[in-house]
């Protein structure tokens, strides 16, 4: 059946029906007013609020031909948790738009929604609300509302950076954009390959645990690799008032990548982006503790510095400069790869 | 200049200075930070929180060529305010995401900001976030939280209406409709009817301050009419499980909406939307007093009936049934007039 058959009321009730299956835990039981007023509502008892929003937009962000809709409702929740993460939060309650052509299948509407509820559900998030609404191209807007723990007193900001910092990355770097490069030039790999890399694209894993720990550990500085560990850096960099230098050697890249992109996958680490990593800065003397309370890999990948403030140096490993061969992601100057 | 010369992060960076003419009262002095981290984060000293979210899309929900880019960013921002009055509550933060191509101009999209900060300004909502994104057609979603007075005692929801309740609405109703219909159609009115009718479609005012009053002086159920009184009142009654009779000569029209379209204005007032007047029910003895608190006219329009749960009857003032023209709004069943 088509949207515009059963309509968006009709839409709405179907959606509220799958939405039911929301996660049972302490933001669930203190929701008051989910889907079905003009706003939802819930009791918070947290002095500190978070609170982003991030849209994907077909052609833009994804095609719709390569992902499916499981992975786009995955995708679309994954990447604002991850902005929760990058300050140590906890996720809580998402708000979700999708505008779609009249023509679009119901099921593919719920296969959408199922695939967000997975992800909600992993990270304890409740589906409250949101909107839907008709558009010419497949539009997703999710605005996520978290907590900060510690009454706020351990927000990690992109401002916190220190001279003397170790810069260290969860993770491995590159493999989001491998994924893509894999789904564009549709390149057959061998079946693990193709399965990470796909997963690395499409459904990438919030690192709200790490962000929690990193900011319990002391991280005061982080933030989530979306736009590509040079650009990020950079705005890091901006907002402290530092340098950072990066030895482009110590960038933590998968085996699978190296091996399927030999060529490629230090470029792709370095502005791929879209890895949903978290990217922080840290006194030297406390990374062993971090390193030792995570199972997720942690590699220091440079320093932070005085010099150059605002800008990202690369080095090799004999301390030489490393030349870039594309900047970071900006859709509107149009450097797509 | 175009956006796509500026480039996503120099276009932020502009923002955030537009932005920073944000009011001054306790929300921003709550904010802890605002545009340029990944989340906004502030204190929060409310237990229940309110959120909601609403999206434009042009050419389903305006077309560009009719509306300027301030009242766009005035009318994206006040119909997500007009949600927080429906429930009495206090709007406070908004995320807003803009989605324009790239060959967009730069003072456009300023406008829309500047637009957006007036109505901002006016309700005491503090804009702390959002993102801009490349998207083929221009898009807009805010996302609005609020906080709930009285400890969330008192909210409104559409689910409070019981039998034998009044039926009342604050403002007059069709006249928006009326001012979509004098653009499509490239009507010539006279100047004050022409400048209310375009007032009433782009700039809607939404009922910040009469939503607090109506909650304070014991109004348990309101929504507001954003899909015309008849489909908004539908909502109320199926959340509710009542009926409604509604005496349709009842219904208040502002006097240019009934001189400049004689014969369309009771379906414009039935059926068109986006008025953002709140549509309420409270006990008759209640109503006087309300009446008196409140200089926004407040009109009785009928009635709460157990008979008939989930449907909305109109009669006229002989009590007969009244015939409807047309159904309320709903785009994705293509009833657009």
């Amino acid at each position: 059946m088509k949207v515009s058959e059963l309509g968006e009321f009709g839409l709405i009730e179907l959606l509220a029906q799958t939405i039911s299956q929301n996660t049972d835990n302490k933001f669930s039981r203190r929701l008051i007013l989910g889907i079905g007023d003009d706003t939802a509502a819930w009791h918070n008892e947290s002095p500190v609020q978070l609170a982003t929003t991030d849209t994907l937009v077909d052609g833009i962000h994804f095609t719709i031909e390569t992902i499916t809709w499981e992975e786009l409702g995955w995708k679309s929740l994954a990447i604002n948790v991850s902005d929760i993460a990058a300050m140590g939060g906890t996720p809580a309650y998402a708000l979700v738009t999708l505008g779609i052509p009249g023509d679009s299948l119901v099921e593919n509407v719920i296969s959408f929604y199922r695939g967000m509820l997975e992800i909600a559900n992993l990270s304890g998030v409740i589906i409250a609300g949101g909107d839907t609404v008709k558009s010419p191209i497949i539009t997703i807007t999710v605005s996520l509302f978290g907590i900060a723990e510690n009454n706020g007193k351990g927000i990690m900001t992109r401002s916190a950076a220190r001279p003397g910092d170790v810069i260290a990355v969860t993770g491995f770097l590159g493999s989001s954009a491998a994924g893509l490069k894999m789904l564009q030039k549709s390149l057959h790999l061998k079946e693990e390959a193709e399965n990470y890399l796909r997963q690395a694209h499409f459904k990438p894993q919030p690192r709200v645990g790490e962000g929690k720990i990193l900011a319990e550990a002391g991280v005061r500085c982080a933030i989530d690799l979306s736009d590509g560990l040079t650009g990020d850096m950079a705005h890091v960099c901006k907002a402290s008032g530092v340098g950072a230098k990066i030895t482009v050697d110590s960038i933590p890249v998968h085996p699978l990548v190296k091996a399927s992109f030999p060529e490629d996958s230090i470029d792709f680490a370095l502005s791929g982006g879209e890895d949903y990593e978290l990217l922080f800065t840290i006194e030297e003397s406390l990374l062993p503790k971090i390193k030792g309370s995570l199972s997720t890999p942690i590699t220091a990948i440079g320093e932070i510095t005085a010099e150059k403030p605002g800008q990202v140096v690369l080095i090799d490993k004999k301390g030489n400069s490393f030349a870039r061969q594309r900047k970071s992601w900006d859709h509107f100057l149009s450097n797509t790869p």
